[in-house]
């Protein structure tokens, strides 16, 4: 394995379109008892992510008014090359369609969808290839 | 996009086996100035997580004897299934080989590994399925 390996800075813009490209991130937040990370589906919209869970989950409940790490990447273990985007911001939620359903319809059915909202305050990546 | 997806839960040996064969993981901690993730390489011995960073970095200074979150994944993004692990614990942190080079060497090129470990104090994991 080559330890000549060199990491580079990805630009915001670039950032940005990778994250636009993912659907797969995972959401980190410090819960009560501590850091919890989560895998989540992101939208892009403009300089806003926003994801959608479908319950009042735990991350929910925490997440709401909070700070919270959202990271996206593309790395290959064996290589260890690759990219990964982190964004620090603000999480809101918002709750949808309270009316839509029953409050006792499974959270997997997206019966009752919450949109998580993070404003960034800090968006930057890393590139890592090979020298 | 289906609609019917089930969750379940993943017994802790199960967790184990896929932490063992990712190679790819994500660190999340609590900084000063809020939650941070990070993809790092990882290694699995007996019921303790291990990683290498090369370098006095952030991570390091900040992770050291704190809660941790390290979450392995495999995610389809289209049809919203797969499987993820999470590992809660506390980190700690360990310099080794401190006389073995110069403290200038640039941290990509491992000359001055530390080992991050991670004591695990909760396992989890969820696999969501097409119902």
């Amino acid at each position: 394995m080559s330890e000549n390996r060199t990491a580079l800075q990805i630009e915001v813009e670039e950032c940005w379109d990778l994250l636009a490209s993912a659907t797969v991130a995972r959401l980190g937040w410090n819960a009560p008892d501590g850091p919890v990370i989560l895998p989540v589906n992101i939208a892009v919209e403009g300089r806003t992510v926003t994801l959608r869970t479908s319950s009042a989950s735990a991350m929910t409940r925490q997440v709401d008014d909070s700070p919270v790490a959202l990271e996206v990447d593309d790395v290959d273990g064996e290589t260890r090359t690759g990219w990964s985007v982190l964004v620090r911001g603000v999480a809101s939620t918002t709750f949808e369609g309270v009316d839509a359903g029953s409050s006792a319809e499974p959270w997997l059915d997206g019966a009752k969808p919450v949109t998580i909202t993070i404003r960034p305050r800090e968006v930057t990546g890393r590139r890592v290839v090979e020298a």
